[in-house]
């Protein structure tokens, strides 16, 4: 590929790079941002999700040769010094690499449902809407191999900005779908074999007594309010046992408790 | 106590309060900031660090009640206006809750080893430079009964606004204390009877077969180089297992899964 020199920041052709940070709170109609050498990597490897542009600092460019090898040859690679980038994004582009991707199609949950293996270990969050969460959850959820993510509707997008950097490029390569009724999609799993096990301070069992099922689907809830009563009433309940007087673990750390817990 | 009014964003009383995000990078003399009311907490109640005052937006004062009660009854507590709180912070308070502490004189290394009991459990970092996980870890370490934690001269300051932020206030409560010479550490803590055990993604054993010594130092290094081959080479090592094609691990979610691990 030849790499296409952008001098002027408004340049047309880099409109999805246009303002970043705003960006991130009106949305960017069916595409994502991946920043940084790692997620790009990730962005063309998995093969998930779609390119459709990368932008990269001129002296970043030699450092990537093996990154960009993978991409399509009809990829178009924007290569702008460091005030037009600056110019370009809207604040300091330290990282100095992005891309956009399309999101494409929202796969339906029971669509990748009826993909996973007999042994599925899948992740179910319900309510989480902080973006660092989200990424570090689909990060423990790839570095312990779970086979995919499901989302209720009032979790954050896991293709936002920072989730997909937090993830470290998990969230571009660990399947994932939205949910819309949660009472329903227990019931999905039920008749689909999954033991189904809510990870809750007030849990029945200490997590370390708990036997994994061959399937098995996770729960995990936001920090405060936890899963609500309703649901963990129809799931199996595990704690993670803590240290009297402080018993505040961080939704992410205690995902990565639980995968590791639970992986094989 | 009175709350005193504070209608000047320039008022001295308030200096310390000043433009909290530039002061990050310039340091604060010995001081620290608390930020919101679960940190305010327990920095009242854990009584390891002296506040030196309180500025709270006038609408949150009612709820705080319970938790001034905890403080001396000369402790300056300053009220604001929302739109004078922001100018004196120099950006916007959505939290409306912040203090400063004094961090006193540092307890050497040496002195804190000598108040650890016999089943000592603490933590060792070696070049957390990043106060998002320095905070996190101080967080996994309360919530698993850590004794104490020990930083190396390479690691940023616990006492960091956003690391204090991040810990919910664990910075505040986990003693902790800094050390120079790490060769010279590694000896110290053989002498006084620990078992030293280093997390490593090439660890010779894995963790799930990792015994509790009664006395136990945890090692945890960066992310990217990890800790160095010299240190390694003294410590036994352990692995925490991951998927094969992502041994991506954030070094709190491995110091959760860890202390989980370890703690009793």
């Amino acid at each position: 590929m030849d790499p296409i020199q952008i001098d002027d920041a408004r340049d047309p052709r880099v409109a999805a790079y246009f303002d970043i940070r705003e960006r991130d709170l009106t949305g960017r109609h069916g595409r994502f941002v991946a920043e940084g050498k790692v997620v790009l990597d990730v962005l063309l490897s998995a093969g998930r999700f779609t390119a459709e542009s990368i932008l990269v600092l001129e002296n970043r460019l030699a450092g990537l040769d093996d990154i960009l090898r993978k991409a399509p040859a009809d990829l178009p690679v924007y290569v702008a010094a460091s005030n037009i980038m600056d110019r370009i994004a809207g604040f300091h582009m330290h990282r100095g690499i992005l891309a956009i991707g399309s999101k494409g199609t929202p796969q339906p949950a029971e669509a990748l449902l009826g993909t996973l293996p007999v042994d599925a270990l899948i992740v179910v969050l319900v309510g989480i809407a902080n973006h660092d969460n989200m990424g570090s959850i689909f990060r423990n959820a790839a570095a312990f191999g779970a086979d995919a993510v499901f989302v209720d509707s009032t979790c954050c997008d896991p293709l936002y900005r920072k989730a997909i950097r937090v993830s470290v490029g998990a969230a571009l390569k660990v399947p994932f779908a939205s949910f819309g009724d949660t009472e329903a999609f227990i019931t999905k799993l039920d008749e689909l074999g999954f033991g189904q096990v809510a990870l809750s301070p007030r849990g029945e069992a200490d997590i370390r007594d708990a036997a994994r099922p061959k399937r098995l689907a996770l729960y995990l809830g936001t920090e405060g309010e936890g899963l609500p009563e309703s649901l963990l009433a129809r799931l199996r309940t595990v704690r993670i046992a803590m240290s009297e007087g402080f018993d505040s673990l961080n939704v992410a750390a205690a995902s990565a408790i639980a995968l590791h817990h639970f992986s094989r």
